[in-house]
């Protein structure tokens, strides 16, 4: 099958690898029908991560049920299924509190499992999913096409986003502040806005996102960054404060912008992978300031994102602004590596 | 008046003080009847925090109000009042979220208030209550001497180990970790309890305090620290970790220890001043390990534990065990600092 193959920084190819093959008796095979390209990818693509060896990429799919395995009782050939962005068997201590990401038999797509056999990536023409049951959630028919995007989203942006509103504790009546403008910190918006907040301050510069984060829910836009940022929010908030702060970003400068905003008692839930990050420790024993968060349990958002996405009330599929044939997968890392994009989709 | 001075580390004495007298309408003045001395008073003492000149000391006190501002309210001369270790107005917009050490009107005892004029320290005679209505919380009657400690305890130490128990999300049926053994985490092995943690594992060395730690609730006692500290209560939970952590302590030792025994998705609720505290942020955001907490307001707190105190559910009392007469307050101090006492009383 055609899969994509990180070969070396911004070598990035649709090339012949193995066919899958069912494994385990809990495993699925899944035809893909839509793929995405995350902010994450472009790490090893831009060589910040080390790419030692060519591998396949991509954790971001959905698609239809080829076959199942002897054991797979929630799925069966033909079901659309949306995939979260690890694996995981959804029976464990950790996934039975919904934290899927720590799933004791889990993985990441693209890696090897625990017979050390490698798992594809989401940007192919065919997955094999270990764990299908615990992994998959399926909408059973195949869904209209202007929702597929939608439910794509969910793999990771969208459950991440919600993630760090979750984290954050949002709250009908809150005002909320989200740090970041990629697709995540637009889906962090998209959710405050769901869980009622009652103002949604986004703080972006690009007019492209500023568009998606105000059809998104967001009241105020906040262009400047830094000291600036935060006397705008403050005085947004008649020196208040944020009741709850969105961190999708993962730098320094962002953390300690998205800290200083919040108001005494609140919360910053964070899903930005942090780099280099130095908690301002006294400022926030000062304020009762806490950060909550990290590697998104998507799985436990989905079932319930899935239901809304379908009913038509979230529409977080407005993140993808280029669509293309997985033949041009390497201009979707393009686009999104030179900011020409904010999501790019891919269709096998 | 006499009242505890800090001319110097290790010089406390009992001196002569001007008298205080109402300088606000909304000022009461409170005759102590109790006091104590808090782990915090011991960084000046030790010299550890700078002590430039002789200064009035002690933050927790319990007494008999004596005269009431003309815009006291909720006060009459005769009440018996419990002071939290900050004065807050209780109205403010903090005030109102439950935040009432960030109140915009509010100051620390025994340091200069609004107007530049100094408040009491609690370790003395009388204290002068800035923003009376909204600082202090009364019983009314004066209760039965043997509830006064506990009612004490509320001041500080208990409203802080609470205060941890909140922060850190105790639910019923959890199993809690409390790092330190001082009066405060004492104090948290009671919260969670009464929140309803069915197994509570205190971290303590001293036979003394794992007494008052098993009366508090206390199920389980790890002796080791580090490393084996984080062993013992991963074979304690089965490999899981601890639903939620309370980090008592503010060494970074003790965050790193409360940091690695919490379960994925736990938060570890802290209220010990941390001191070069250094985040584990990548291993937080791996495992989504939150932290929450800082200066407890003890205020909000306050009506609702006054009534468990009187009730007779809880008594956080038993932290005291060492009582002495305010003249005797230096050996009050030397007790605690040689580690002879959790937490010295001292009557006036």
């Amino acid at each position: 099958m055609l899969a994509t193959v990180l070969n070396a920084p911004k070598d990035i190819r649709l090339e012949q690898v193995p066919d899958p093959g069912l494994h385990r008796p809990t495993d699925a095979l899944v035809r893909v029908t839509a793929a995405c390209v995350c902010g994450s990818d472009l790490w090893p693509y831009r060589g910040i991560n080390e790419v030692s060896e060519p591998t396949v990429i991509g954790h971001e799919f959905v698609g239809v049920v080829e076959e199942v395995g002897s054991e797979v009782r929630s799925l069966r050939p033909g079901d659309f299924v949306v995939a979260p962005f690890k694996y995981s068997d959804n029976t464990c201590v950790h996934c039975r509190v919904g934290m899927q990401t720590s799933c004791v038999r889990g993985g990441f797509w693209g890696g090897p499992d625990r017979d050390g056999i490698m798992v594809d990536g989401g940007q192919g023409e065919y997955v094999r999913a270990p764990l299908a049951d615990g992994t998959l959630v399926s909408t059973r028919e195949v869904p209209d096409k202007d929702q597929v995007p939608s439910l794509l989203a969910l793999s990771d942006v969208m459950g991440t986003g919600w993630h760090a509103a979750v984290s954050a504790g949002v709250r009908e009546g809150d005002t909320v502040v989200v740090v970041g403008d990629g697709a995540v910190g637009l889906c962090g918006v998209l959710a405050a806005a769901r869980m009622g907040a009652e103002r949604i301050v986004t703080m972006s510069r690009h007019e492209s996102r500023q568009k998606v984060a105000r059809a998104f829910g967001a009241t105020d836009v906040v262009e400047v960054r830094g000291d600036g940022a935060v006397a705008a929010v403050r005085e947004l908030t008649e020196g208040v404060g944020a009741d709850a702060v969105l961190e999708c970003v993962g730098t320094n400068e962002s953390m300690q912008t998205a800290i200083a905003v919040a108001r005494p008692g609140a919360t910053v839930g964070y899903v930005g992978v942090p780099h280099e990050v130095d908690y301002p420790v006294r400022d926030m024993f000062a304020r009762n300031v806490g950060v909550a968060g990290g590697v998104a349990p998507a799985r436990q958002y989905l079932p319930q994102l899935r239901d809304e996405v379908l009913a038509g009330a979230i529409n977080p599929g407005l993140v993808f602004d280029l669509e293309v044939p997985l033949t041009e997968v390497a201009e979707a890392y393009a686009a999104m590596d030179e900011r020409r994009a904010i999501k790019s989709l891919v269709r096998p």
